[in-house]
Formats: structure tokens, sequence, C-alpha cells
């Protein structure tokens, strides 16, 4: 990809955009980031997908998840969104806030692209094919360890629905496990997979 | 308990009550609620609560359970609670219009009583001690069997709140394995648990 193609898309040139990226979080972050941007472009070439949307929601996805919470309760605060949401922490906020955050300080205004952002952690009842790409590549990224990512991965080379599915099942369950208050617009999605595929 | 108990809080004697309910149910059903009752009852002894209360409570927990689909999603209607609510079926449905029921057809019009069925399936984020009995007594009566239940009635004996906790935990992940839609007060219920006592 060319600088060009960054700057159709971005305030920046590629090497500008890392750099702003890598400047926000901690290089074993930045490592993540990098091979979410790659195995989202492997999705989006096999589920005919934009591979270049693919690749910049995927640099950019968690580009706020090591904000301050005080930034992230006053953006909250600012935006008027339901209070309810300060209950959550970043590990909710970095989604819907982080493409407030890339559209203000990367001037990505791509509404693909700010979507599949805020809506990486939670989904959605309604996923784009990019949504679903990004939630996906940030599950199963080479970097990532758990019981059964094989089969996961094995999955979403055939189905995303089938491993959107996967991916919100058992992440419920293990923040249910670890006794995690969980989004409601979690629950939303799951509930959408099992009555559109279940 | 005298018949005059049980008129006190319906229009009818403890056995035109016992006989209205079983005549709603299949005689499986019928011995599961009787052991609600028996357990609810303990429970309430144990905690300081109504044990009158507990008891009927306890035995009008499933009366709309064996209620035709169409009848409930007229009921719905009539209501005009939230179509939402139709596709989640009557394991959700009995217990909210199960006390729009036992207050039409059995003349129980104790607040408490019908706040008590109205979450026996869901829980609610806000509990009173009765609801919190009837949901626990449902799950670990004796008839009840499912690997873990020893912890759970263990934990009964001494913490109510810990109790609801490991019931709803373990209800959500049993749903989410089957792939079971999920009402949303669920994880109201569930945030609700392992914010307060998590």
């Amino acid at each position: 990809m060319s600088s060009d193609f960054y700057q159709k898309y971005t305030n920046f040139s590629e090497k500008e955009l890392l750099s702003k990226i890598k400047s926000k979080m901690s290089a074993k972050r930045f490592q993540h980031v990098l091979a979410v941007a790659d195995t989202a472009e492997e999705l989006a070439r096999r589920f005919d997908v934009d591979v270049n949307l693919a690749r910049i929601a995927g640099l950019v996805h968690d580009y706020a998840k090591e904000r301050p919470d005080k930034e992230m309760i006053a953006l909250i605060l600012e935006l008027d969104l339901d209070s309810e949401l300060t209950v959550f922490g970043n590990s909710i906020w970095h989604g819907i806030l982080g493409s407030v955050l890339i559209e203000r300080e990367l001037g990505i205004t791509n509404s693909q692209i700010l979507q599949a952002v805020a809506v990486h952690t939670t989904g959605s009842p309604e996923m784009s094919l990019l949504d679903k790409i990004i939630y996906v590549a940030d599950y199963i990224e080479p970097n990532r360890s758990f019981e059964g990512i094989e089969t996961v991965r094995e999955i979403a080379q055939k189905n995303l629905d089938e491993a959107v599915k996967y991916e919100i099942k058992h992440t419920l369950i293990h923040l249910i496990e670890k006794e995690v208050l969980i989004f409601p617009k979690s629950l939303e999605t799951y509930n959408a997979c099992v009555t559109k595929f279940g």
C-alpha cells in the first residue's frame, strides 16, 4: 500500500500513522495491532472485503486502549453519552470512544472504519463484514493463545458468522467465570448470533 | 398453616389453591412446585422472612409454566408490554406474565408475592429477600440434580446473595453453552451481583 492510499483515509502517510499509533501504546500492544492488521487483511481477502479498509481498521482498533480513565470519563461527559457507560472501564470504552478519538486525532472519517473500531470489543447485533473481520482478527491474531484458538482459527477460514458466534460465546463465558461486568451490547450480539445462525 | 391463612392472601382455601395449581400442570411439575414451597419455607425461616409469604410464592411460582404460547402472546399484546418479549418463549414469560395470571385467577394481590413470581426466572438488579428465596429455592429444591448442586445448597445455607450469584452465573453459562436466547434482565441481575458482592 502506498502512502497515497493512507492519505485517502487519514491526514497522514503510512509512516506517520504508524508512528502516531505506536506513540500511544506499549511495544507489546503495538505488535498486537500490527498482527490484527495482517490478520484482518487476510480475512478481508478471503471474504471479499476492501483489504485497505481492513488494514487501517486493524491498525487503529486499539488506538485508545491505554488512555487514562480520567480522559475517557471526561469524553463520555463531553459527548453526553449514557452515564451508565462510566462504570464499565476502558475494556469497553476504548472501542466506542476510540472511534471518536481516531476521527479527531488521526483525521479518519470513513464511517466503515469508525464503526468497526466502535464495535470491536462488544460486537453488535448488526455487524458489517468489516466489523466481523476486525472483531475476529482481534481474537485470533498469531500472538493470541488460549484453549480452543485453533478451532476458532479454522472456523474463521470458512465462516465469519460462526467465528463471531464462537467468539462472543466464549468471551461471555470467560467474563462470567471471572465475574467481570458485561456490557449490554455484548448480550445483544450474542442474542443476534444464536437467532440468526443458531 | 390454616385455610384461614391462605384466605388472607388468596380467594381460596389451601385445598382449593393446591387443586387450582395442580390442574394447570403435569404431576412432575406439581411435585417441583411443592418442593420449591418447602425449600422456600426453610430458607425463609433461616433468613428471617415471612414463612407464609415464602410458601405461597413457592406454590404459585410456576402457575403459568404450561400455558399455551398463543395465550401468553395474546396477554403480552393485551398488557401492551414490549413486543421484544414475544421472541423469548415461555421460559421467560411464565414469570412476568405468571404474576399477572395469579392475580387474575387466584386473586393474589400481595405485591411481594407477585414480584417474587415475576422475577423468579431472571432475577433482577434489585431483589428483595423473598425474591432471592424463591429464585434460589427453585434452583436447589430436592428434586433438582446437576453438577455443583451440593455446593450451591451449602452456599444457600449461609449467604443468600452468594447463592443468587452462583445461580445467575451458572444459569447464564448453561444457556450460552446451549445457544439459548438470554433475556436482558438476566444480564442486569448478573451485573448487579458482580458489582455488589463481586
